[in-house]
C-alpha cells in the first residue's frame, strides 16, 4: 500500500499531538506540511512543536495553499465552532483534499447547523472530497459506540450516556474550558455565551438518534457548576478554594416523536471520582456498555483523527459521519 | 425510503427469530419468501414457526428459486461451516440477491477458508452481490467491539477478548454445542470432530489482527470440559450430576510476527457466575471495555441480522466483513 500523504492544519495542544502520531505511523503515513495562523509558529520546523528528537523538515507556514496538490489528506484541528471553521472546510472542498476534523459541531451539522452542513456536503461532492468530523466526543463515546451496541437491540426504547471524567488528567486548554477556578458568577457568565462546556452533545444526540429512525425534534441542554466542598490542590490552578468551581455537569435530553428518546449526562472536572463512560440502552434487549476508567481523552483523540485517515481517503465524496464509515482502527505495533 | 423484501432462508431456531424479528419491522422490510429444506416445515405459513397470531400468507417452500427476483436480500442462517453453505452462498451470488447469513465462517474466511472466500468474492462481484457473515459472535464482541475501540488508541500491542455466558440462557440447540450433560470422555470425542464448540473464534482472531495491519500467521485453540462439581438442576437437561460436564471452556491465541497479538478466552457452560463479555487493549493508551451481564446471544443475533440488511444492501458487490461497513444500527420505538 502506497503512504498516504497528510498536512497538519492547526497545531494547538490537540494538532500537535495528532501531528505527533502522524508523523509516527512511518510505514502508512507521510506528513508533507504543517499550517497554522500563529505567526508564534509559522516558520518552526514541525519537530519543535511536536516535542521531536530530530528535525523533520516540514516548516510551519500560515496557509495551506501550494500544499493541497500533493496530499491526500488534511488533519484539521482549530476550532470546535462551524462558524470559525467553516471557511478552512470550504477551501479543502475546492482544493479537492480529503478532510479529517476535530471540529465538534462538523461531527453531525444536520440538526444545529444544517445550512452550514447542506454548503458542504455540496462543496464536498463538487470538490470529490470527503469531509469527516470525528473525535472522542463526538466522534467515539456518545455516538459510535452507542450506535454501534444498538446493532444487537431488537429495538431500543431511550439511548442514557454517561461521561464522568477527570478534568486535571486533561489538557490545559480543556482544564480551563470546564471552568476549574471560576467563581459561580463567573461561570454563569460563561454559560450565557453558549460557547462553554462541552460542544458537540446535541450533535451526539442528534446522529444517534437520527441513525435509529428517529430524528431529533429538540434538544435541551443544562450546565452547571461543580462546587468545591473543601478546597483542593490542582497541578495548573493550584488551590482552587471551597465554594470555588472544579467543573461543570453538563446534561442533554433528545426529544423525538414527542418524548425523550436521549438523557446524556457528563461531569467533567477537577479529581472526579470513579471516571468512566457508560452507554446503556432500553430496548429488547437492555443492554449496558462501560469503559473502565473512562476513555483517555487528549490521546485518544489524536488516535481517532490518525486512524480515520485510511476510512475517509476511501469513502465517496460527500460530508459524512461516523455513522456513514467502517470503524476507524488502530495499527498492532 | 421503500421497503426492502427480504428471503428467510433456514428456518431452525434462530432463523425463526430472525424471521419474527423481520416480521415485525413492517415500516422497513417486507417477507417475501421462507426457505428450509426440512420437509417437515415446507407447506406451513411462516406464522406457525414464528408465533404469530395471524397468517402471514407467506408459505415455506424448499427452494428460494422464483423468490430471488424479487429480493433485496435473504437472511440466511443455515450451518456454521462454509463446506455446508458454500452453494447456498453461490446460488444466491448467481441469482444476484445480497446476503446477511449467520454463517460463522463467513465472517472472515480469508484466514482458514481462503479458497472459499476467494471463489464467493469473485461469484459475489459477478452477480453484483454483496455477502456478509455476521452475528454476536463472530461479528459483533469479539471482532467489532475491538477493532471500534482501537480506534482511540495510538498502536495496540495485544488484544484480550473474554466472554463468559451461561449457557442456560441459551436455545437448546446451543446447550447440546457446549456439551451439558456429556461425560469428559464423550466431550473429547466431540472435541476431535473439530466441529464442536464455539464455531468463529479464529475468524475474530483473524479479522481483528488483519484489520490492525497484522495478517495472522497461526492461531492455536483449546476446547477444554467445564465439570460440575456438585449436581446441578438444569431446565432441559434435567441434573446434571458431578463429574458430567456443564460446558466449556475455550481458548484461542493468536500469532502474527512470531508472537502473541490475540488471547481469547471463552467459557460458555450452565449456570455461569458472573457472565459478562470484555475487551481489553493494551498499548497507548491501556483500555477496557465491558457489557454488564453479557450480550443476551439468541436475540441479539436476530436483531444484529436483521439490522444488517440496509448496510448490506448499500454497499458496494463483493465478500464483505464487518470491518468493512458501516455499524449496524437499531431503530428507536
Amino acid at each position: 500500500m502506497r503512504k498516504l500523504k497528510v498536512i497538519s492544519f492547526g497545531l494547538g495542544p490537540i494538532g500537535c499531538s495528532i501531528a505527533k502520531l502522524a508523523l509516527s505511523r512511518t510505514d502508512q503515513l507521510e506528513v508533507i506540511g504543517a499550517v497554522d495562523a500563529n505567526p508564534a509558529l509559522v516558520g518552526k520546523d514541525l519537530s519543535e512543536l511536536t516535542g521531536g528528537e530530530k528535525p523533520t523538515g516540514i516548516t510551519v507556514v500560515n496557509s495551506g495553499r501550494g500544499l493541497y496538490d500533493k496530499a491526500d489528506a488534511v488533519l484539521h484541528a482549530t476550532s470546535s465552532f462551524l462558524s470559525v471553521a467553516e471557511s478552512q472546510l470550504m477551501e479543502f472542498c475546492e482544493n479537492g483534499v480529503d478532510v479529517v476534523s476535530t471540529n465538534e459541531e462538523l461531527a453531525f451539522p444536520w440538526f444545529n447547523h444544517k445550512e452550514s452542513a447542506e454548503r458542504l456536503d455540496a462543496a464536498a461532492k463538487k470538490g470529490g472530497v470527503t469531509l469527516l468530523g470525528t473525535g472522542v466526543n463526538p466522534g467515539f463515546v456518545l455516538d459510535v459506540l452507542a450506535i454501534t451496541l444498538s446493532g444487537v437491540c431488537a429495538n431500543v426504547s431511550e439511548v442514557r450516556a454517561t461521561r464522568i471524567l477527570d478534568a486535571t488528567k486533561r489538557r490545559v486548554p480543556f482544564q480551563k474550558k470546564v471552568g476549574i477556578g471560576l467563581t459561580t458568577g463567573e461561570f454563569e457568565e460563561n454559560v450565557k455565551t453558549g460557547k462553554f462546556g462541552h460542544i458537540g452533545l446535541p450533535e451526539s444526540i442528534a446522529m444517534v438518534s437520527d441513525t435509529l429512525g428517529s430524528p431529533i425534534e429538540k434538544i435541551e441542554q443544562n450546565i452547571a457548576p461543580k462546587i468545591a466542598e473543601a478546597p483542593i490542590m490542582t497541578e495548573h490552578f493550584g488551590r482552587v478554594e471551597a465554594g470555588r468551581v472544579t467543573g461543570l455537569v453538563q446534561d442533554g435530553k433528545g426529544y423525538s416523536k414527542g418524548r425523550i428518546v436521549a438523557r446524556y449526562h457528563i461531569e467533567m472536572y477537577a479529581q472526579a471520582q470513579n471516571p468512566h463512560d457508560e452507554i446503556e440502552l432500553f430496548g429488547t434487549p437492555t443492554i449496558k456498555l462501560q469503559i473502565t476508567g473512562g476513555t483517555p481523552g487528549d490521546i485518544a483523540t489524536a488516535a481517532i483523527i490518525v486512524n480515520s485517515i485510511s476510512r475517509v481517503v476511501d469513502s465517496e465524496p460527500g460530508l459524512k459521519t461516523v455513522r456513514d464509515l467502517r470503524p476507524a482502527s488502530s495499527v498492532l505495533i
